[in-house]
């Protein structure tokens, strides 16, 4: 099947109040234009065209990745204007569909419905029913319930103004017919702008039928003008996902209180406590569970892994049965391999961490390469940076780390070596030797404190 | 009273993609089964019989507190069948009233209301009115309003479709005609199974009276199928939970942003801020104020303690007046006198500390007995662990702990010890003593920083 | 224009189940009754009443800034008996306009509605339509509109109980008419009670014209008489806010997850995450993005700088491009330059941090005056407290602290210094030294660990 999209990005939308341009606002982490673009690049066959005006720079280049073809509207002159810019790059054949930028949650399905009707000298037109159509355009049919016009608000009838079938403005036209539609387009109006809808009336009168397709929801249509509307479709993004986790044998404890940005895949049984954020390609293993207000991002999570609640990871990947947190942050870099836990108030960075080791409390662990079966003591830091490189720490197998160490990278500790609390290394430890860098402990008998010093 | 409870728990919940049978999967911490138990065992004089058959091992074993008679339902044909297994178990006199594992939030209000109507020769049915009926079997009153029958959707004429009150399955059912029934209960349908609502028709035609009760509310009678609707009726329990709450007068700063996964008891002018999490037995005294995003476990807070945002307590005592948080975590066998504070970062564990000390930032106290007056400086770490063994660290009254001191357990400080900032303690100090376990400062001059090392 | 607002305030709130007056209780952060002070104040000339009696002394004194005239209610006998101790008060000319203290959300928009529509001969009356006005005094109108009477619901008929117009008890009355009327009330009704409802049908009477107004919305005129109905009104109020931020053009990834308990200002293009709170005065500069669970109180955040996550800051100010959190805490008299950095697991309180310097782990700053491009590693602590007093740690320009260091203060490290990790500095150390102040490493061969201990 031959098809164009041509995706509207044109706007500059004011009511925004903001810098960026409109379509380039976020649903789910993600600029709506690529929501759109997402869904429009499943289309078997599409050839994407991206209508670009406020800001197009911006817009084109947060669009590369799919090979859009660019066009630009200039003084932008409404809808059927974005469309005549769009005509001479049309293919002969074929249809074209055309979306919004800012219309994001449009589904593949309601599309496909739409091209399975697509045909030489049919228009598809999606439209919907509304309990309050007020203020869009109304879907006027003849007694045969054919479309016969699209009337706006302000010009329909008493009677017209009881339709509450409304145009989405998403539609589907043959090209050869299009092109002539488009080309006929007048801008006589008050507003002095070309009217995409217009062609609808042309079809009409040309003998073209008109065939209509409902999307599943009504935020597939739904276009976003302020940051309220954008809200309103953040959350209704969120709501489908925390479903479809759901329908997929995820226990969501408040499915309203979720947030994926990005792709969240789980295994079986696996158990999301409140508020946790998940974003870019985050993979969960069976019987995880994910306490509550963790924030994962890109990362892999083995079978059976506990998360504790206030964990963040981040580029991570984490073997089975680990146990993690509370207020545990694993940074990029960081490798769990199954059993390792990991505690409050611990940092991990570029660390890669052996089977059952434990860095339980209040440590920073970076550029850190540690064996299986370590104990690294409350309060353990790594010292990798001298203010100008970072340097690696090497803790072998079943080592010991007392408590308020420090270790001076690059430092190795040998296997079954033991760091005496309280320590700085600054030297290579060899195995099953223990180490102590500590003072002697001195007193002074009956120590006034605080009278002394003032 | 003789009252016998049927509470079918043989499914498998295939819905909820688990491998976990659907009756112990969670409402608010507790598997859905013991939801119902619990709500059984208040019933005057109710014998319990638990029907299982799916994992059935695994929810008897769950269910093992309640001493209910458990009754195996292999290759279950229904619900009827259900009824007929335990059918040999059932007291002479008395009525059975029969419960699902999978319908949690029925309450003992609603099945009281039911048992006082019970009568040898009623049959008392729990029905609802819904605003959607579609898919339910509806309530057939005869012109005097009599229940005459119940017809499945399938099986309902044009009429039938639009009585909106329907069966919710909880019945009760005088044992002695109980037993005919369900003897006389055929599976002579399409899906060859035994329907304990054909008993209806049966008590109809015997001249058994048929009352109706109706719940308070649409949750108590609805049924888990999935993830979704367990969602659902996590979110109903835990408004329930929060609308008890502020009755009795706590402040809820935002009632759909709390859980109770236990009992929750709040003394006077208790304020709760967004986000928190309250599991097992919990009890807030007067003036209690919880922070955002606290998650306390089974633990006991005084009057007027102030828990700030991000402090977790589990399995410990805390006195009035103490100020702990945020980002405190409190672990098993933590007491607090009154006054003590606990700030950022730190970790306590088995550790009773004395009255008004302060441990305020980055320190993890464990196996340690504190005094009253001491304050332990930022970074101090009790080193309780040597690898093998946990030892513990005694702390006298109004002793000062120097800022990242390291305490080698076991050791004491003496009443009014000081120990020097920086210091690693391995052996005791004596009352009003000075220790001091750190090195002399030395220096090199023009030190090159990080161009030496590189 | 002379204005009397007389704010009724009187009332214990035994619903509250509450040590504290019910006026007292809070929305966003703030006592009910100044919610309606506040509200007041704006109207022009207001000269505002407060009626005080349950535990008025309480709330005179938090009332205290508004210069109200306290009146006092002792044994109060309805809300015509409170306007009758004011009466006193109120000025011979003008009106005098009714509010209530547990009515909080009453918006200065509608109650100049109200007073534009004032004058010597009509009696503004504030009116909702509501679709269930079951319990509501209902406003009787006769055949040409105008309003006659108000109807208790115990006392309306048939057809009156159909009226879904009622009153809100809000109203406006001319003094010199309002002063007889309240002579003329009785108490002689089943309550024993003076009601103040009882004017309408004497001004009705008089041929005082009664005028009505209707609020915005319900919310304006929802009274708290439990710990429920004060939650409603605190999500309301927050509703309220998070649209008002949104208009404004501030990104709100979850509108019914934030909360303004006080004033926050934002500059072009913030984004704010999930469950963040915002208490006293916040201003956020341009692009300033706000992570998930931050709570700010008074504070400043510059241009371009980025919370990250479970971030507290407050009486803080924050230069533009700072990088802050997550987990850290910025405590009162925190001031960062531009580009600072503070990381995980760090406290700073009384510090003043140079532009583009670093404590990104684990750290206590406080009571510090820190220059430019210095880098704090991680586990640093400032021992600010000798028991006794606070001191001064200063630390000049491009001075590097190596991790798990010690800064006894009073202290002061030279510009371009290096603190070797792990020291313990209790002197100054002069520019460009390098300071150690940590023992040689010592080790013992096979070391047997936990064998010997036990």
């Amino acid at each position: 099947m031959t098809l164009d999209v041509a995706i509207l990005a044109a706007g500059k939308g004011s009511r925004m109040k903001s810098n960026l341009p409109k379509v380039l606002h976020k649903i789910a982490g993600t600029p709506m234009v690529q929501h759109v673009l997402n869904t429009a690049k499943e289309l078997p066959g599409a050839k994407l065209h991206l209508i670009v005006g406020h800001e197009g720079e911006k817009v084109s280049a947060e669009c590369q990745n799919f090979s859009a073809n660019i066009v630009w509207q200039d003084n932008p002159q409404g809808t059927g204007d974005a469309l005549r810019r769009v005509a001479p790059h049309l293919q002969v054949h074929g249809s074209t569909l055309t979306l919004y930028g800012d219309v994001p949650l449009i589904q593949a399905s309601t599309l496909n419905a739409m091209t399975a009707l697509s045909s030489p000298n049919s228009l598809v037109l999606l439209t919907i029913k509304l309990e309050n159509p007020m203020g869009y355009g109304r879907i006027v049919r003849n007694d045969q319930g054919q479309v016969i016009a699209i009337t706006e608000q302000k010009d329909a009838s008493a009677k017209e103004l009881l339709i509450n079938e409304v145009n989405t403005g998403i539609l589907l036209a043959p090209n050869k017919h299009l092109q002539k539609w488009l080309a006929a387009l007048s801008n006589n109006n008050a507003q002095g702008e070309y009217y995409l809808t217009d062609i609808i009336a042309m079809a009409a009168q040309d003998g073209v039928e008109i065939v209509t397709v409902h999307p599943e929801n009504e935020a597939e249509v739904s276009g976003v003008n302020d940051r309220i509307q954008l809200a309103a479709l953040e959350r209704e993004w969120q709501q489908q996902q925390a479903r479809v986790l759901m329908e997929n044998g995820a226990s969501l404890l408040d499915p309203t209180r979720i947030d994926i940005r990005g792709e969240l895949s789980t295994g079986q049984d696996v158990v999301i406590d409140i508020n946790c954020i998940f974003e870019g390609k985050v993979v969960l293993g069976d019987n995880v569970e994910i306490g509550a207000n963790c924030h994962l991002k890109d990362c892999q999570i083995g079978d059976g892994t506990i998360l504790k609640s206030h964990t963040l990871i981040e580029d991570s990947v984490i073997g089975k049965h680990c146990d993690i947190g509370p207020f545990a942050r694993l940074r990029p870099g960081t490798q769990l391999a199954d059993k390792a836990k990991i505690g409050n108030f611990v940092e991990t960075k570029k660390a890669i961490i052996g089977e059952g080791s434990k860095v339980n409390h209040l440590s920073y662990i970076g550029d850190t390469r540690m064996g299986a079966g370590v104990n690294v003591g409350a309060g353990t830091i790594t010292c990798n940076y001298d203010g100008m490189h970072k340097h690696l720490t090497q803790v072998a197998d079943n080592v010991f780390i007392g408590s308020n160490s420090s270790l001076v990278a690059p430092v190795r500790i040998g296997e079954g070596a033991t760091v005496a609390a309280g320590s700085t290394v600054t030297r290579d430890v060899e195995a099953n030797q223990l180490v102590l860098a500590r003072s002697r402990q001195t007193q002074k008998d009956n120590w006034v404190r605080a009278a002394k010093k003032s």
